[in-house]
């Protein structure tokens, strides 16, 4: 039997988009002779749509395109497609099971609804759908196939095992498994021990694309009852991934190599903005940069996604801005080939002293300047079309090292997942890669300033990045407490007043951008904290 | 036997707090000569506490407070009390179970685990905890009481009936049930039904004030076995009711009345606006007043939650905002007794004009003004530690007819969930009650506008409130879709229009600041659409 694994980005709510894409991908499997055509969970409705999945004429929207596709089929291959099925009577809060439909000869053959539904992490599929409770496998060209959906494969037992005792040779496993660093050798473990239980093939069908905070990576894997991989698709990109099923001498199958972790990671930020930009229709970002390392990488991150001319860069330098800041700021767009808007703050800094005579000291006074800038990125955005971008890292907002409605002013925050010691890797990482200073070298040896007040350091007000990066990703990312966190060889001082920072913080948070996760916990829907809080850690 | 319906507002994470008030009340319940005293679901740790349910040392915490209560509790009463209670063996992604402690003679009597879990509209309970699968009945003075929390009795059916039907003469109803329009009668006909299929009597206790979005509005309950409500605690304010059940003619009952809607509605956003101002430790608050109807309600909502010392309301006037709103503001602040201040804003229109030569016009001319505003009340906020409140109202965030980072820079969004055609309402009722006009007549007369350019009206841009109004009930809180909206009644090309701009809000409304639910879906928790989405409606 040949199988196509059609690794698609659809688009959340476009169902005749993504139904159309989907025809036109049946149309390729077709033409390398595929008997089975194996797409993504919930294609159709795209993945997660949220409380879309609540709408009832959603629904319907989404049935009707299954039916179409079903209806224009003709014989010879047998296709699986992800949707939403309407629960029959209509069901309590929920209306739909997460479902997938076999279509073939002209219509819907059989419908396989997921058993195991995640409501943790970014997860809330117990808020959306109706779990089944029944397995189902049906047969392509005399081969039978066991249908699950992603997590159903994720832990030992029924429904795969069930439909691999009864007989399954190939389990399908269309899902939306969406990305961290590291998940795809997580996934290969997983799958593989799993390939072994079933004693049976197993295909891995993920969605490609970014949604919102959300990066799926694709990654697609056909592996073989020993648990071995035959087949891999690439990360980050559509591919109809084809294979024989069981293995065949004559026809090797495609074996994508992974991407060493900082490309990875690179690769996912990349795909996550690129997505963003084009899904929303944006033809344009721009970004203020600073001549630090935070909006340097956003900017190559910008220009690789989307191309230096869809990128204008801002500098808007204040008296506290350093000659080399802003002339590194200038070197970054020449290099990078970007449009460059300079606008000094200094007129309206004084427009606001004078106005607020006797207040404007202090914090109120370092942040009155992120805000103007925050003002000039929005009044350009008003007045271009562009979507601004914002420039702070994860352990920023970790702690709260950021304006809002300053540098915290966008429409998306690219890095905000991304640990300060993490934005130097990436940089130096990209300079490599280029041969070349990117970005100049002393963008990343100068020590961190905001520049909102003379001589100003970050270290002034954080602990070294180094033991802050460590902290949070105890705290924030593994849920140490802080007597967890000091037996573990953190100093308490220090671990006290990371927490205290982080927890204060939330409120931040709340009216932050969002932006891509990369790690294992987010903030944004994967960390969800109330901001009225009194427990200290 | 004397039951004390211990009607409390715990602060989410103070578990030791918590925990001493509930000691404090259990005195109080003794002296009233209670047998029993049962407090609300999750009282201990608070609700909801969000992810703080997954932290392991948050539950050792929350489960050292209760074992510290039992052996404080002498003999004589017997006390239920909501908590967190981690799973045996340590669960999956869920480590706790939603529980209920009987603790009597210095211990931990019994626990009861709840069922049934929400997981819809503003609850996320199968992401926290396990589900308990058993039934509880404790003996209190020879009289079996069936133990259940909150939705397990908004369905017929175990635990509750089975309970009733082993024998249990009192089914108590520990509950964390937050507060929208009209939510009182929709549980009273509930219980009613519920004592009835029972065949017992039924205590409801909930829980009494703010968190973060949600209100609590407490009207405890106990009902008889004809579904007769015996007593009822006040709304809005912490009290013990103290019964006798069954009803004995010697001890009437106290009975409060449940209040008229528009002061329901009111009561809510007070208690809403108190409590995050009081749990996040603000000492005063301000806003910007602009002279007209929706600053003008927080501000009367300010003054009562706060009084009016801790207020202080900030006139920020352009070349575009009339001598008579200009005027109206300064009458309230006097009507009020608030501190008022006064910040012309042209001097930064000129100087963002000067910097930003061709670019500052139409929208973004307008959006820099409600930019500068933002930015003056953030600085005030800097300076003298305010919690700045924000104005807008429902059927503006609906429609995304506010500015980011401008009127909508602040940390409660008072009023986010009152539609416009309410705000009239509250603001009217709230002169009647006064007896005068604490917002001048003019403010309500006067045709809504942002004064953000000469002779500018909301009805410019957007459809008369009241079929706004209507659109938006339709379509955000009831989830119709347009074909059903226009069959209903309502105008295609309106709706349409209307539908577009909701969904292209969703970028804003993420970034927006919390605010108070008080209708059947809310903006933020209770409504979780994708921002990148090409479902139209």
């Amino acid at each position: 039997m040949r199988v196509a694994l059609a690794q698609i980005n659809p688009t959340v709510g476009d169902v005749d988009g993504n139904a159309a894409k989907i025809a036109a991908w049946i149309y390729r499997a077709r033409a390398a002779g595929a008997d089975l055509a194996i797409f993504p969970e919930l294609c159709i409705p795209g993945y997660p749509a949220e409380d879309l999945y609540l709408k009832r004429h959603f629904l319907a929207a989404n049935v009707a395109a299954v039916e179409r596709l079903a209806a224009g089929l003709a014989p010879g291959i047998t296709v699986m497609v992800g949707f939403a099925e309407p629960v029959a009577g209509g069901g309590d809060h929920r209306h739909a099971h997460n479902s997938l439909a076999v279509l073939a000869d002209g219509a819907v053959q059989r419908v396989y609804r997921k058993n195991r539904l995640p409501n943790y992490a970014v997860f809330d599929e117990q808020r959306y759908f109706v779990p089944g409770t029944a397995g189902e496998t049906v047969e392509v060209g005399g081969t039978p196939v066991g249908l699950t959906i992603c997590e159903d494969t994720w832990a030992p037992g029924p429904p795969g095992q069930a439909e691999a005792d009864a007989g399954a040779r190939l389990i399908a496993n269309p899902s939306g498994s969406p990305y961290h660093r590291g998940k795809g050798q997580e996934r290969e473990a997983m799958f593989g021990a799993r390939a072994r239980e079933y004693g049976a093939h197993l295909a891995f069908v993920n969605l490609v694309g970014g949604q919102d905070e959300l990066v799926f990576d694709g990654q697609s894997l056909l592996l073989d009852p020993g648990g071995t991989v035959l087949a891999r698709a690439a990360q980050f990109e559509e591919e109809l991934l084809v294979a024989e099923v069981p293995a065949s001498a004559g026809a090797p199958a495609p074996l994508a190599d992974s991407l060493p972790d900082l490309d990875e990671v690179y690769g996912a930020l990349e795909l996550g903005l690129h997505d963003y930009v084009e899904k929303n229709g944006f033809g344009h970002v721009g970004l203020g940069i600073s001549g630090g390392i935070d909006s340097a990488l956003v900017a190559l991150l910008a220009v690789d996604a989307l191309g230096p001319e869809r990128v204008t860069l801002v500098v808007m330098p204040s008296p506290h801005s350093s000659a080399e800041t802003q002339a590194d700021a200038r070197q970054i767009a020449r290099n990078l080939g970007t449009d460059l808007i300079e606008v000094p703050i200094e007129p309206m800094m004084d427009g606001y002293a004078a106005a607020l005579t006797g207040a404007l000291e202090g914090l109120a006074a370092e942040n009155i300047q992120a805000r103007i800038r925050g003002n000039l990125m929005m009044a350009l955005s008003n007045h271009h079309g562009w979507l601004v971008l914002t420039t702070g890292n994860k352990s920023e907002m970790s702690v709260g090292y950021a304006t809002l409605y300053g540098d915290m002013a966008g429409g998306f925050a690219v890095i905000k997942d991304v640990p300060k010691t993490l934005v130097y890797e990436l940089v130096e990482h990209r300079n490599e890669r280029a041969g070349r200073d990117l970005i100049p070298a002393a963008v990343i040896a100068r020590p961190p300033s905001a520049e909102l007040r003379p001589d100003q350091r970050d270290s002034d007000s954080l602990p070294d990045y180094d033991l802050l990066d460590r902290i949070l990703e105890a705290y924030v990312e593994r849920d140490q407490g802080r007597d967890e966190m000091v037996a573990a060889g953190l100093p308490g001082e220090v671990v006290d007043e990371v927490i205290r920072l982080v927890d204060r913080a939330e409120y931040k948070r709340r009216q932050a951008a969002p932006g891509i996760r990369i790690t294992p916990r987010a903030f944004g829907r994967d960390r969800r904290l109330p901001i009225t809080n009194r427990f200290g850690g």
